[in-house]
């Protein structure tokens, strides 16, 4: 089959490489007819996670058809659509009984695309297939179930869960990338009073306003009109980046949350003689997918509008291309890429 | 009256200063009868706060009676015995109505000693006096009591409750001062699996054992062992020190919670690139004091011992030798100093 | 002045009564500017609250001026425009430091228009006035304002927060009174699946339909369908009624809440033989007021939408008709009658 | 091999029955090395559960060697020591990925020994053995282990934590059978202030009284006692009563919550019309055996003392003595009985 193998930073190529086979008998093979670039692939390709060995397919979501299980698989068998979750869960070790299944110690975890051969491929071999894949109802398209295997679930568990989103709060989303304005669609389920994005680029927080946030382009009269109030109940910080989280503790309130949400390559400054004495809750985190089932609930159920986060779509063996695009995403306004297998051509 | 005031970094006098009067309606003066040298004032005295002004009386936790209270004052009377908490709460504001009284916007919060007069003297006036005193039954010892102006509800809101100690934990008190070993013995409240204590004093070591906690002298291998396996459920940092805080953030597990209670007066360094993707909680915290009823309900009642936590006696006019003891508490195994009216001789 | 009296069950009159004083030092008298009639004033006309005595004045909602306070009174004055909350809180009792005034201890509770005089008159003497207020907005109008001295509170705390309502629940309202319709639109800011309101009044049904709810004729079908179904979430019971709480414990999924906002005057049948493996919660309640500062920031911020639960206006001498327009609500689709100081006319 | 069938009401006998086998690829076949007689396995006896149809094994608790499993089985292996839990998990369907295992909806769920072959037999088919079974540490003694199975969860799960026991809490516990005094036992890692254990029968009385809990002879007092006071912060209700209930309903304060853990057969009368403005809050509640791997750990780090609540020993073959000796518990003292595979003679 064809699959795009990174080879060390910098260097990827779309290759001829062996079919998955079964290898546990909790695996499935399944057929990739979606599958997304991610921003932590950027990370791979930058080197930012040197536990990736060059050989390894990348990619950690997918929506596909299972065409194979092995045989202590129970749930699932071929035919069966599914969301291929970036987090597999072995299911019975103590994270799992937890529910906290990016923690997994029983050889899960984030290891599609990183530890073992990812999605960004005609066929992926996905393990524990029983707890990391979700059926996709078929009225749900392509474009939105794919959502489901990393972003939506990141952007709720880690952004507006831990950050104790409700009614009538202000609630900052620093970075409005594809993370962050899913954080912006999810923390509206709780009716904030207003949420405010913060971005460098006009083009997403033109996005952001879109989806129904204020955008701030000058985040420094933010700072300083918050700083005058109590400031934010909840900041989401999406950027991975020291100056969104050293922004992120400046706007919250006194009892406020900061939830992060980015994937950060470098120490940051906490500037503790300052918040010491405010108690702030800072949580950081990996995805669970623990909340998949509900949030594909709220999406066949018409809660949930996250369509527009879906800007671009290539056929699969165009990824080289649309890592380009995702790698230029911040300065053009680029979203979400969705690599289809079967479609006749790019819409851009 | 006499009072100790603060003349600016490293310099304060025993003096004669005007007796307190009533300033607003909702004003007490409590004659003090037991106070204590908290480790804040050590940090007002390096200069650390310079929101102090000179000619401050210091000290912000006091035991006494009631002398003489304000026209809007309805549940103290001269005569009532009272504690008198370090913090100051409107009991109107939004933070109040919250708990939050740590955070007053009426005017409260810790004011006392810091940005008016405060209780290392013979008198003290007292704001908001129905929300900022609690009643003393008289069986409570002084010497506990006054413990309950700060230094046990700062250990448990602070750490034991923000971090959100259970059974079956394994618990880190990162600092085995006075309000590191007062988290010891609350969070035994709730029955953890084992509450490891880590200091750079024996002596300080010693009296966490005392109380129940393992003693970790060589934190490095403390770190190891708890690295090999998942790591401690909650730390609770009570060392103010950025070290302290560092250890904190390498023994935590996946999942787990650091609750801050140091006081700290420098940046931090927060290795956000190892920590991104362990859902750790890190939450700040000055005292609310809210739980000060029930706290002395505990007391009361016999479920919660504290007196080791007191380790030297002084007469009230030896507010400065208290504060040379205090200074060298780390090495020399002193805790918290208890300062009387009447007090034939010190106990050391 | 004049004012509603209470004879006794079933007899009340629209009479000249002594102006109210101030009695204790937090006192504050109030001109009623608006009141309402309630559900349970009319349980007390029935004499089902034989803790009423004849010769009170009735009524516990009001918003008005503040015309007089007493010493001890420190945020309000005479000139603010206040909501009184149907609950007084003398606010340091231990009920009151857990934010549950209406199980005060201290003289507080729901005693206005029940165990003294209320605000169905000219004047009202409210008790605690600093906790028993809160400052109405000028722009909030007067028919809005004062649905949060009692109806919006009461739907909140005791049904959507209690019943731990989330985004894409099943959520269940029996009863769609004025309590049960408000609870549909303070559901709606947690976006559930869907709310479906049972009441036997078509008018009520139709109501409930224009907030959002569906509407079921026929509960005996919407038990079936969702007996079928893992069931209700959380169902809001809003009718007081034994049959209304069997419904509720028959549509209530394994796992799910049952909110009890009804006020009962007779003992119900509890299933336990098939409810006692179902992990089913209930929970009762009297109304706290705690909520209201943040409702009014929800109404001031056009997060909610609560205007067409009032459908009559009075002026406040024609109270009478009022108790008789809204013991005929059920029929009638009345729901909320506001009493007005000043009103030309009646709006029907 | 040999087992305890079921005939119908009040049948039982001590048969030759076929030797379990792996029906489904996720079963297990253990050998039942202890096992027990649950108040539940009364309830079959007296007929209150008519789904359970003559022929069926008994039982639902046992501690045993694997013997055998399905080929889908992954964690567990022919030799392992396991407990085996009263709750059966799909471990895939919505309620178990809640950890809600006594509500699975994938087939599990309290299903042995009543809608299949029981433990109370040489050797048992677990389902879903995976999820059904817990290792069991050589060191803990049989008698404890099998107490893992359902009595230690169902106490805590369903009586300590659905009941919110805290630090500081009056605790009530109404039932001083096993169930009840295992509540003791671990409400008691909470610290309470006072657990008061209700029971008719003085031996049961004694029992709460070596355990820890203040013994009530005479509720009546106890409860004008606790009336006079606040009442109760948690009531646990372990005796499936109507009486019980009543008791329960009668002695928590407003704001507390009363715990169901008694298995009803009647409905009960609760009297909402004095109950509805006290903020309480009921649960009921089948266990989950969620919090067996916790419990487990809090018995091997020493933090739970249980081996009192063994009172009788007997071999397996002698089930029906143990039947009758349980069913005379509440007048005897009799409270856990373990049978035992190999047991020279039993202790009484």
């Amino acid at each position: 089959m064809r699959g795009l193998v990174y080879h060390g930073p910098g260097r990827t190529s779309w290759d001829t490489v062996p079919d998955p086979v079964i290898e546990e008998d909790t695996d499935a093979i399944v057929r990739v007819d979606a599958t997304t670039v991610c921003g932590s692939d950027l990370h791979i390709l930058r080197g930012d996670l040197p536990e990736v060995t060059p050989g390894t397919v990348l990619g950690h979501e997918a929506v596909g058809e299972v065409v194979e299980v092995g045989r202590a698989v129970r749930t699932r068998r071929a035919g069966h659509q599914v969301i291929v979750s970036s987090v597999s869960a072995c299911g019975h070790c103590p994270s799992c009984h937890d529910a906290m299944y990016g923690q997994c110690r029983g050889g899960g975890g984030w290891i599609l695309g990183r530890e073992i051969n990812g999605t960004q491929a005609e066929f992926v071999r996905v393990p524990f297939a029983d707890s990391s894949t979700h059926r996709r109802p078929l009225y749900l398209p392509l474009d939105e179930a794919v959502l489901l295997a990393d972003l939506l679930p990141t952007a709720y568990e880690v952004g507006v869960r831990n950050g104790h989103v409700g009614p009538g709060d202000t609630v900052v989303v620093v970075g409005a990338g594809p993370v962050g304005l899913a954080a912006v669609a999810l923390a509206r389920l709780y009716s904030p009073r207003r949420i405010v994005a913060v971005d460098l680029s006009p083009s997403r927080l033109a996005y952001a306003a879109r989806m129904g946030a204020h955008a701030a382009e000058l985040p420094g009269q933010m700072v300083a009109e918050l700083s005058d109030g109590p400031g934010a109940d909840v900041v989401i910080e999406a950027t991975g980046d020291p100056d969104g989280f050293l922004l992120a503790t400046r706007v919250v309130r006194a009892g406020g949350h900061i939830a992060g949400v980015g994937m950060h390559g470098k120490p940051v400054t906490l500037h503790l003689e300052a918040l010491w004495c405010k108690n702030v809750t800072i949580s950081t985190g990996q995805v669970d997918t623990s909340s998949t089932p509900w949030l594909l609930d709220l999406l066949a159920y018409g809660r949930l509008t996250v369509s527009p986060l879906v800007t671009h779509r290539f056929p699969l063996e165009r990824v080289k291309d649309a890592y380009e695009v995702v790698s230029h995403g911040p300065d053009t306004g680029v979203l979400e890429v969705v690599l289809h297998r079967e479609l006749p051509e790019p819409s851009s």
